[in-house]
């Protein structure tokens, strides 16, 4: 049986995701639930993740390496951040050590941009740039991250030159959830309607100031000529994304290519809406890049 | 004492305004409650009419005119819409008389946008607009009326041509209450920061597509900078209200002026929001437009 020589963990606000990784990179075993920083900082971020370890038998000394919101001010320990622009390289040299524990356990700071005018913070993204560029990029990308708050970060060698978040997928929760389009959206199921997604998408971009107008015809629409729950939660979805784009795509360098680093159905939704819009994307796994971002730190930290 | 010659009801979604009108148009007496569409239909709209006519000492065959969310679906009586393109003077042949009441008690129709692409729906603001321009507006205006959802009213000779709405206010409260910015408005007072207002309405109004990206950097300007949660709650509204004033800003034709129809805070806030984008706007009081437009349509019902 091959020996574990580090555990990583992908601690973000909503979910934990725990890898047991071998000399070579190989993951001997997964962790994941939905003991994210909100959960952990009522059950203690010590008990989650000792638990998770338990259940892979972590042996007492094995080093766990831990990157996101674990490192907030309102999560385990503060991590800091490293201000753009940013190495990559320097997230390696600024880890915090969680004081108190026998064990090596360290966690990765954030990025921040400290412009008044542009503000903005990272906590997770950093690592999975690290796994998806390597510690010293060789190449310029725009990269597009989506999630909850979705980063798109300009990317010069060696590092983050800028960035900036979109609150996208909170907005779709706020405005599913909390909004008349509620009623919308009752009894919608899995069955995704592209046609709706892809439509609002390009209206979006058409002319993204008419968002909330986009989003109220929702309710006209239903109200007047009746229609499928299903395609008014993607007309909602792609009209938030269609804007999200349109700010990114209008402010982009014409020979710039877009890395999408993405996952699951937000790699699908996000890779249609390019498509609509018949901009080229490189995708790469969100999934398989923080992991790798965990790895090449670890073997940076307690390899040498 | 001034005999009165009809009540007039702005029943909206969440809130209930009455006057008891005399034959001069002259207002005898007013109730104002929170006994909006959703808290009557659970308590009963008869009951609660009754009990505000109760409350003025309205003679049991005094005539009762209602506007609002009252003639929605989910409302009282529906009252069905006029459509667009909607001569203003329809409204007023297309009551609809509540059954099963002694008392002659009539609701106003809405206004539909029947257009596949933009649909949209209106109810209450037509009255406004009655209020405002009369039975037959002589002159075309671009009509801006703010709230939960705002109206932007294309006006031609005689009636509504074109509208839409934008649910700037709902927006608001969905991202104030129910996302991570509601951290940085806890504690907010009452307060206001008419600097960060119309910073937020100017950036918006600059660059709407990045409204997602504008509304997090009050979240990264906290985390970063510190600030005040009533910047923060300035930064939001303005930010959302200068995207609604982008969309129909850049449709507008040059010659044509804007009427601005609100009253109190919102007045205030789409005033500072027009004068920081030097757009001149021609100010009418909400409030007197519902009433006067609810006269208007009595007098042509009942004084005939």
């Amino acid at each position: 049986m091959r020996e574990a020589a580090h555990v990583a963990v992908d601690w973000g606000t909503s979910s934990f995701r725990l890898w047991l990784i071998d000399r070579a990179g190989g993951v001997l075993a997964e962790r994941r639930s939905d003991e994210g920083m909100t959960v952990a900082a009522n059950s203690g971020f010590d008990a989650v993740l000792q638990s998770h370890l338990d259940a892979v038998h972590a042996v007492p000394d094995l080093p766990v390496l831990i990157c996101g919101m674990a490192g907030a001010r309102q999560g385990w320990v503060e991590a800091g951040y490293v201000d753009t622009p940013a190495r990559l390289a320097a997230i390696l040299e600024r880890t915090v050590r969680v004081p108190g524990q026998s064990r090596d356990i360290r966690i990765l700071p954030g990025i921040a941009q400290r412009d008044e005018s542009a503000p903005d913070v990272m906590r997770g993204e950093e690592t999975q740039l690290l796994g998806a560029f390597g510690v010293d990029p060789a190449d310029d990308a725009l990269v597009c991250m989506p999630g909850t708050h979705s980063k798109w970060v300009t990317v010069r060698r060696g590092g983050i030159a800028r960035f900036a978040t979109f609150m996208t997928g909170e907005l779709f929760g706020a405005v599913a959830q909390h909004t008349i389009l509620s009623h919308a959206l009752a009894g919608a199921d899995d069955a995704e309607d592209v046609a709706a997604f892809t439509a609002a998408v390009v209206a979006a971009r058409e002319d993204p100031a008419r968002a909330a107008n986009l989003l109220f015809q929702v309710r006209s629409r239903q109200l007047l000529f009746g229609g499928r729950p299903e395609a008014a939660r993607e007309t909602i979805s792609g009209t938030l994304i269609g804007m999200e784009l349109a700010a990114e795509l209008a402010a982009k360098a014409r020979d710039v290519r877009i890395t999408l680093i993405a996952s699951g159905r937000l790699a699908r939704l996000y890779g249609l809406a390019f498509g609509a819009l018949s901009v080229p994307v490189s995708p790469i796994d969100a999934d398989v890049s923080v992991r790798r971002g965990l790895a090449t730190a670890a073997d940076a930290i307690w390899a040498s």
